[in-house]
C-alpha cells in the first residue's frame, strides 16, 4: 500500500488527537514507515508530535529518530535522560545510525550514552566509528555485514550467515574473508543458492571485488558505486582487513546532499534550507552570499565614481554599465559551474593544465566574438556616438573573455587547494566578474572618448 | 582490485596498440569493468578505441556499448548493419538498456534491429517498454525480475527462482503474485534462506510492499525509492499487475541527471556538458541564456536612457546601478533557488498559497531592511546628495522585496503549470530582475531628485 500524505489524513489524525483516541492513533501509526511518521510529525504542533512519538515502540521510535530533520533531534533529545537515550534508541539502532546520531550531541552527553549501553560489542563499534572522519568512507559505513571464511562451505556458510543476520537487514552481499579477516572476494546470495551445499567457498567467490578504504572520501565513495552499479561496498583498513560496508542508501543521500551543497553555493544560499523553514532560518541563509554582493555593490560604485568626469560628458556610457556586468556575471557562473560539475561527476581529465586554458580561452574568444558582434550591430543602428558603440563591443568581448577564464581557472586553483570549488560558483565569481567587468568598460570607454 | 586509471595507464595502452600487441591487450581488457573500457575508450582517439572494441566478446562489448555517451553510441550504431546490433548487443542486454539503446535509434533503424531480433520474448519485451515515456516509471524499469506464486512453497520456490535467475543479474528481492499476476507482496532472499522448505510463501512474504505505476514520472520513483531506503521497486499497471522493476542504480542516475538538469538551469547552461567537450559543444551550451542576458542588458540600456536628462543633473545616479541590478538579481535567484530545491526534494507542504506568499513576504521583509540601512549607513558616510542616500536605501527595499516574491512565485506558478520550475531560476530571473530593479531605482531617484 502507497500512502498519500493529504491534508484530510493530516487533519483527521490530529482531531483523534485531541480527542485522545489512543487506540485509533496506535493503530495507525503501526501500519505507517518510520519516514511516513517522522515526516506527519513534522506538520504536527510540538504538542501532537510527543503525543504520537510516545505511543510508538522501541523499534520504531529508534527509526523514526533517524528520519527527523538533526534540528529536531537534537532538540528531542537533549531533553531526555542518557540512559533512556542507551536503552530507547542506540541498542536498537545498526552501528552507523547510532554513530552519526552520538556524533551530533555534545562530548558530555555522548560519553554519558556510551557508558550507559549495556552491550560492550555494540559500544566499542559505535566508538570505532565515532573515530573517522564524518565525510570519509568510515563515517558513512556501517560494521554491521556478513562475512564467511574462504575455506568453509556452502552449508556452514549457511549456518554462520543465519546467525549472522539477525544483526543484518539486507544481506546483499557475503564477504569473504582469510583467517586475518583480510577481505578476499565477494559472494552473491544467489551463487550461494544456487550451489550444492558441498561446495567449498573459495572454489566459488568472486575475487574481483571493489572496495574503499576508511579514509576514502564520501563523494569518491559514491562516484565509484555509481560506475560499477554497486549495491554495497566494503571498507578495509590500511592493512586490508574488513571493518565496514556502505550500502546503496547511505550514498543516494551522499549524492543528494553533494548535489544540494554545490547548487546552493551557486544559487548563493549557506547551508540547508528549505522553503517551509522558518522566516529566521531563510534570512540567515541568505544574508552571507548577499553581502558578498553588497560589497561587490560598492566597489562597483567607486568604480563608476572614479569615472564620473567620463560620465559627464558622455552620459550614455552608463547605458551599458548594466549590460557588460550582467553579460561578465552569466559567463562567469557558466565557466564555473561547467567546471564545479566536471570535477563533481569524478570523470577523470587526462589534458594538461595549458591544454585546459586553451579549450576555455577557444570558448570565451567565441563566445565573446558572437556577442560583441550582435551588440555592435544593435549600436550601428541605435547609437549616437560611434565611439561609444566600438567601446561597449571591445570592452564586451574582452570583458567575457577574462570572466570565462576566470570563471573556469578559480575553481580548479580551489580544487588543486583542496577547497570546496563549488565556493568560486554564482555570488562570488558573478560579484568579481561584475567589478572587473566595470573597470575595464570605463577605462576602455574613457580611451576611446577622449581620442574619437 | 581497484583500478587507477594513470596516464601512464594509458599512454602503455597506447603503445600496446600501436604495437599491435593484441594479446597484450586482449588480456588487460579482460581484467577491466565494462565503465572502465567506456572511459578508456573516450580518452583514445577514435581509431584506438575502435581497435580496443572489436577486441571485446559479445556480452562485454555490449555491456561498454552501455556505458559510453549517447554521442558515441549513436555514431556507433548508425555505422553498423541492423543484424549485427540485434545479435551482437540487443540479446545480450537487459530489456532495459536494450530499449534505451533502441530508443536512441531513428525510426526505420528501430524497426530494421527489431525485426533482427532472434527470440520473440525479447522482442515483445522490448516493444513493451519503448511504449512508455522515457521518463516515467515505465521508461526506466527493466521486464527482468524474480516473481513466485503465492500458493508455491519455499522449495518450489528456490527451484523457481533458480530458473528465473538466469536472466536476472541481482536478485534482491523476490516478488509474490497471484495467479492473475497481480502484485500481492514482497519476500526478501534473506527469510526464503532462513525458512524450512516446506513452508508456503503466503505464510512468510510481507504484503506491506512498496510499488509504483507506470507512468509514476521518474523524479517520484527516485523519491519513493530514497525516502523508503528500497534496493529495488516493483512496477505495476493500472489494475496492479506486475509489469517490471527498477533497481537502485537506475535511480541513483534519475538523481544525478535530476540535480544536473537544475543546476544547469541555474548556471544558465542548456543541454549536458563538461569540461572536456567540444569547443563547439560547450558554445552551443552557452549561447542561449547568454541571449537572455544581453535583451536584459538592451532593455537595461533602454530604462537609462530614458532617463538621461536625471542622469546628467545627478550624475552620481549611475554610481548604484550595479548595486542595485546585482542585490535584485542575487536574491531572486536565491528565492527561485529555495522553491525548486524544495519542490525537487518532494517534501510535501501542507502550507496554503496565501502562507507561502506571507512567509516569502516576511523574508524579504526582513533582508531587504537589513541591506537598506547598511547602505544608508555607508551613503551617510561617504555620500554628497541626501536625496540619492534616500533613494538609494528605499529603492533597495523595494527591489529585494519585489525580486523575492517575484522569484518565490514564478516557479511556483510554472510548477502548478506543469512547466519545469527551474526554467525561472538562473539568468532567467536574474535578467528579469535586472530590468525591474533598474526601472524602480530610476523612478524613485528621479522622485526624489525633482524634490529634494
Amino acid at each position: 500500500m502507497n500512502l498519500e500524505l493529504t491534508r484530510e489524513f493530516i487533519d483527521n489524525l490530529r482531531l483523534q488527537i485531541e480527542n485522545n483516541q489512543e487506540g485509533e492513533v496506535k493503530d495507525l501509526l503501526l501500519e505507517l514507515h518510520a519516514a511516513d511518521i517522522a515526516e506527519i510529525m513534522e506538520v504536527l504542533s510540538l504538542e501532537e508530535a510527543k503525543y504520537i512519538y510516545l505511543l510508538l515502540d522501541g523499534e520504531k521510535a529508534s527509526d523514526v529518530l533517524i528520519e527527523l530533520p538533526e534540528d529536531d533531534r537534537r532538540r528531542f533529545l537533549n531533553a531526555l535522560p542518557p540512559e533512556y537515550i542507551a536503552r530507547q534508541f542506540i541498542e536498537y539502532m545498526d552501528s552507523d545510525d547510532a554513530a552519526d546520531i552520538l556524533g551530533e550531541l555534545d562530548e558530555d552527553r555522548k560519553k554519558s550514552v556510551l557508558n550507559e549501553i549495556g552491550d560492550v560489542e555494540i559500544a566499542g563499534d559505535i566508538v570505532d566509528l565515532l573515530e573517522y572522519d564524518e565525510e570519509s568512507a568510515g563515517g558513512i559505513m556501517a560494521k554491521e555485514l556478513v562475512s564467511v571464511n574462504e575455506n568453509w562451505s556452502v552449508a556452514t556458510c549457511l549456518k554462520e550467515i543465519s546467525r549472522q543476520a539477525e544483526d543484518v537487514d539486507d544481506i546483499y552481499y557475503v564477504y569473504v574473508v582469510d583467517d586475518d579477516n583480510k577481505l578476499k572476494g565477494v559472494l552473491s546470495l544467489k551463487k550461494l543458492i544456487l550451489n550444492s551445499t558441498s561446495t567449498l567457498i573459495k572454489n566459488i567467490f568472486n575475487e574481483d571485488v571493489k572496495w574503499v578504504k576508511t579514509d576514502t572520501p564520501q563523494a569518491e565513495v559514491a562516484q565509484i558505486m555509481e560506475k560499477y552499479d554497486l549495491v554495497a561496498i566494503p571498507v578495509v583498513d590500511e592493512i586490508g582487513r574488513l571493518k565496514g560496508r556502505i550500502t546503496f542508501d547511505d550514498v543516494m543521500d551522499v549524492i543528494r546532499e553533494e548535489a544540494e551543497r554545490d547548487y546552493n553555493m551557486v544559487s548563493g544560499i549557506t547551508g540547508e534550507v528549505e522553503a517551509s523553514d522558518k522566516v529566521w532560518q531563510l534570512t540567515r541563509a541568505r544574508v552571507p552570499w548577499l553581502m558578498v554582493g553588497l560589497f561587490g555593490g560598492i566597489m562597483g560604485a567607486q568604480v563608476i565614481g572614479a569615472h564620473e568626469a567620463s560620465l559627464q560628458k558622455v552620459p550614455a556610457t552608463a547605458f551599458f554599465i548594466p549590460l557588460i556586468a550582467a553579460m561578465a556575471g552569466n559567463v562567469g557562473v557558466q565557466s564555473s559551474s561547467i567546471v564545479v560539475q566536471t570535477l563533481a561527476s569524478g570523470v577523470r581529465d587526462y589534458t594538461t593544465p595549458w591544454q585546459k586554458l586553451f579549450k576555455q580561452l577557444s570558448v570565451a574568444f567565441v563566445t565573446g566574438a558572437i556577442f560583441s558582434v550582435m551588440i555592435l550591430l544593435y549600436n550601428l543602428i541605435f547609437s549616437d556616438s560611434l565611439g561609444l558603440t566600438y567601446a561597449v563591443s571591445i570592452s564586451l568581448f574582452i570583458v567575457m573573455t577574462i570572466a570565462s577564464v576566470f570563471g573556469s581557472l578559480i575553481p580548479l586553483a580551489l580544487h588543486k587547494l583542496k577547497i570546496d570549488p563549488a565556493v568560486a560558483t554564482g555570488p562570488f565569481i558573478t560579484t568579481l566578474n561584475d567589478v572587473l567587468g566595470l573597470t575595464i568598460y570605463l577605462l576602455i570607454s574613457q580611451l576611446f572618448l577622449d581620442f574619437i
